[in-house]
């Protein structure tokens, strides 16, 4: 699909390969600047169930698009939604639903500080799915921060408690906190903006399995994972069991921040991270050649094809 | 849904009741800058049947958009793409499909000079809908073109031929130039960029009779629409005939310009038709009240009521 795009303008500072699409307004005329930019699709039954108020709906839609400008340090300004709706729903319905989404939509945009300045509504064909698109648009703080800049040597870094939102999905009777981490998701905007001394990051959101060999796969380097270091929030079960670590390597929805640093950033990250109460947490660290290795965890067969095939 | 939003900040110079939103970076912060944005979306089976190639369905996406920016004098620049594929495709049709969509996004960029810079892919259950949705920025070429400018005693005028879409959905066995406009849409950028003496314009997309009432609202006037002044393809048929009538006013698709002008404007109006190849037509004029009237036809009941309810 990206083959066909032509040359590639002079004012595209990072592009679809990353989390956001960055543009340099400077380069290409000042009346326009540089808003950061992206874009996120929820599918009714793909990426939410009955579980989920149409609220929680609409919170999650902005909250997965700020973990990508996050992720790339860029403030959240402005959103457009693209929302299709089932024809087969009644009107009574269906204006219930969109009261519901909107009122997560404003809790979102209240909490990220971003603004609704337009849209567009379609028609679904019979039962849908409902499908709900936010592009979110941002103000670049400082450098935008890429998946490619990691280097041998440098410590690997995650907010947050990977694998807790799988649990909502994978569990028959989740913790309400895997649930919460699932519907409500809170990427670390503040820490993430702040955040000056990491070499490369992007937004956890497929899972570390499928994520770390994306970041290393950029940076031409490989990662030592260091299965012993991976923090198990306790809901999750006991540190080290098969389930939760295959939670924490396979699931996904995190929306949190994985990024790399040199080991003499360590104060800085921890200062920061202390400043604004997310849990930093230091997993392994980055090695040269093209490997991506779990160590210290017999892993089960069927999730370790997600590693060592980092290009 | 726009009621939740929140305060309006200072830097939304049109927000979403317009076709575009426009966002002045001068006002936000100088990194900023002022992109124009707008997000549309084509649904399989709603805006697209299988009488259109992926390429139409790509050119199509982003050609609805560029409209919309148009109408807001904005040159289209960058464009992010949410791409919904249904599950239950093959791998070779989901492959051949995209590959044609992308063709059409190519000819579409290379065409209205917009370059994708982002996008997300999803997956529909079942058989879908596949659902495109685009969101494309544009820069902005003086003051923003809002639908709230018109005064009583301005021109009312359409470039194009409106009508000759909606024959391609509405006729058994449609003339080419009508599926033409269908699939292909030429939204008249270059006219619609240099256009400097309008009062307001919009983007005629949901035909005449959906479209004039909007503006005259957000204008606080009414209109009469000259029913002997509307242009009629040759492929609509004779001149009046009911058929052709109501496609002209009840079609939609169009993806023309609907804008007013004072009468002083109307060689400088010609002059940039001519100069951009467009076909401009002056249909009516803008009028004190709100009523908006068809004037010089018999008109059948059901699309009347279109019409006169302007508020």
């Amino acid at each position: 699909l990206l083959a066909d795009r032509g040359e590639r303008p002079p004012w595209l500072v990072l592009d679809a390969g990353h989390d956001c699409a960055v543009v340099d307004g400077a380069t290409l005329d000042l009346s326009w600047g540089g808003p950061t930019l992206t874009v996120d699709t929820l599918v009714q039954g793909v990426h939410w169930d009955e579980g989920f108020t149409p609220a929680d709906v609409g919170y999650k839609a902005v909250a997965v698009s700020v973990s990508d400008l996050a992720a790339t340090r860029a403030a959240p300004r402005w959103m457009l939604l693209a929302l299709s709706l089932p024809a087969a729903w009644s009107s009574t319905d269906r204006e219930a639903w969109v009261v519901g989404l909107a009122r997560g939509l404003a809790q979102a945009s209240e909490r990220f500080g971003v603004y609704l300045v337009g849209g567009d509504t379609t028609r679904m064909p019979g039962h849908g799915p409902a499908v709900v698109s936010i592009t979110l648009g941002g103000a670049q703080q400082g450098a935008p921060r890429a998946r490619s800049g990691a280097k041998p040597g440098d410590d690997l870094w995650v907010t947050g408690w990977p694998g807790l939102a799988g649990a909502g999905w994978a569990r028959e009777a989740p913790p309400a906190e895997a649930i919460a981490a699932l519907r409500r998701p809170e990427p670390p905007l503040g820490f993430a903006l702040a955040l000056d001394v990491a070499t490369a990051g992007m937004d956890l959101s497929d899972g570390l399995g499928a994520d770390l060999p994306r970041l290393c796969r950029a940076s031409g380097v490989g990662a030592d994972l260091d299965a012993g270091a991976l923090p198990v929030h306790p809901a999750l079960g006991t540190s080290g069991a098969p389930d939760a670590l295959s939670l924490i390597i396979g699931g996904g929805d995190d929306y949190q921040l994985l990024f790399t640093a040199p080991p003499a950033a360590r104060p800085e990250v921890e200062r920061l991270a202390s400043a604004h109460g997310v849990a930093a947490h230091r997993v392994g660290r980055v090695t040269a050649g093209d490997e991506v290795r779990l160590v210290g965890a017999d892993w089960p067969e069927p999730l370790f094809s997600h590693f060592g095939g980092a290009r």
